[in-house]
């Protein structure tokens, strides 16, 4: 039974449809190969309670893991921390490390100019306000730490809006921890390619197949008419405990598939045979 | 007091990381230049329970539209429908007008050799088959017709997935109504940039301004240190009754907000005067 993951999107500037919300999506690859199942992503905007509701309502449906991105900048508008303080019923205290780190980031930029001076302001001070019994990630690219917050059988992590910062975290600081908080889990992925463009007769197709084989999820992409004339993308996805048994079960499926295509008079063919990104 | 809107998107491709979503990007900003409010976007798999569930607590949370992207489609798993139903406490029903459009489009394609013939098959009155109470929205450019359920104070409206199609069917058969339905309202966003790259630099003159125009939304963009060394991005947006009363709103704090800045010693440039796109 694969770990079940929600990711939470914080910022006005996505809402508003300033700025296109990459993170999840790049989020998703990842949790994804790693053979968690990404549930439910939530963009809200920079309001606190809203924040907080998001949280909520993601913990009660049981996940295993809930991210939040954006929100942990210097600025008045930077809730995160708050709101996820408020979910958990406790509060924003000063953390040592997170301090230490977030003063030698400023001791840095002011050698090299880059800041006006190394001066721990009340606004660079609550980056490392943290919410109580939460640890800070690392940033080895900004200033502003990531947080984890582990609770019993779930676990909280909130990393930075800049994508920069934010894989820098995923990768450096959290990924060692996050593949055993996962568990073991592999998802591979076949795409494969139908002489066909109507999707209404790989339909009936693609419902026997996937009846046929439970543990497989069978899809077809929708394409605008004409997109994509005489081609049709369909995709198999199985996960399993190993790569091994996740890419056996895609590989049956697909056999079973592709003969009743043939025998339809479809023309089908395998295109990217992998195993997530 | 601006209308509030959210959008849930349906798709796993979309949250297993293989599918970037821009249709709520593009939707965020179209309903915001109508001078709506975005609360929120949720993306979820194609699981009838999932979508059923967004849609009842976006329903409760009073928002006065709730738009529904993906799931419209010919195959078992477009449930977008089905799920609306659900939520709604209403049953599918074959809809006279939606049935004679998607039989108009397949014999047009039948009759391009598009597809192999124009037979209705049941996946394809699948399409026609709407939550009762609802109208269709003509779809020129795909199969699947878009859906308009008005209840009392909100309504709901389903979009197909396909992005050429849902930009069709949301200026061609929606924008009219929605405009009416959204009622009169303005956005006016203005981009400053201050000769500056340490946010926790401005955060006290941003607080200041804000809280002396309470009716601006006043932002800066969080960047990776260096990536935009010596430069910062502030935005300046309102709403209001006309978009001569946002703008005077936005100018004014501005005009406070460039002296607060001059006095710091810190330049700053209005970059992109736009009134939403």
């Amino acid at each position: 039974m694969a770990a079940t993951v929600e990711i939470i999107v914080v910022g006005n500037e996505i809402l508003q449809g300033d700025v296109l919300d990459t993170n999840s999506h790049w989020l998703c690859a990842q949790l994804t190969a790693l053979g968690a199942v990404v549930r439910q992503v939530t963009q809200v905007r920079d309001d606190c309670p809203a924040i907080a509701e998001a949280l909520r309502l993601a913990l009660r449906r049981g996940n295993r893991l809930i991210i939040l991105t954006g929100g942990l900048g210097p600025t008045a508008d930077d809730l995160t921390l708050e709101a996820v303080a408020q979910a958990l019923g406790v509060s924003l205290q000063e953390h040592t490390q997170a301090l230490a780190w977030v003063a030698e980031m400023y001791r840095r930029l002011a050698q090299e100019g880059r800041v006006p001076s190394a001066e721990m302001t009340p606004q660079r001070i609550k980056m490392a306000r943290l919410p109580a019994g939460c640890e800070p990630l690392f940033n080895a690219v900004g200033a502003a730490p990531g947080v984890l917050c582990q609770l019993v059988g779930q676990a909280v992590v909130c990393l930075p809006g800049v994508p920069a910062e934010l894989k820098n975290i995923f990768q450096e600081a959290l990924l060692p921890w996050l593949a055993e908080w996962l568990g073991q889990g592999a998802f591979v992925e076949w795409t494969a390619v139908a002489a066909c463009n109507d999707e209404s007769v790989l339909a009936p197709l693609l419902k026997r197949a996937a009846e046929a084989h439970p543990e497989v999820y069978i899809k077809s992409r929708a394409r605008a008419f004409g997109e994509s004339y005489g081609r049709f993308t369909i995709t198999l996805s199985a996960r399993g405990e190993t790569p091994a048994r996740a890419e056996a079960l895609v590989r049956s499926a697909w056999e079973d598939l592709s003969a009743s295509l043939d025998r339809a008079g479809l023309n089908a063919w395998l295109e990217v045979p992998a195993g997530g990104p």
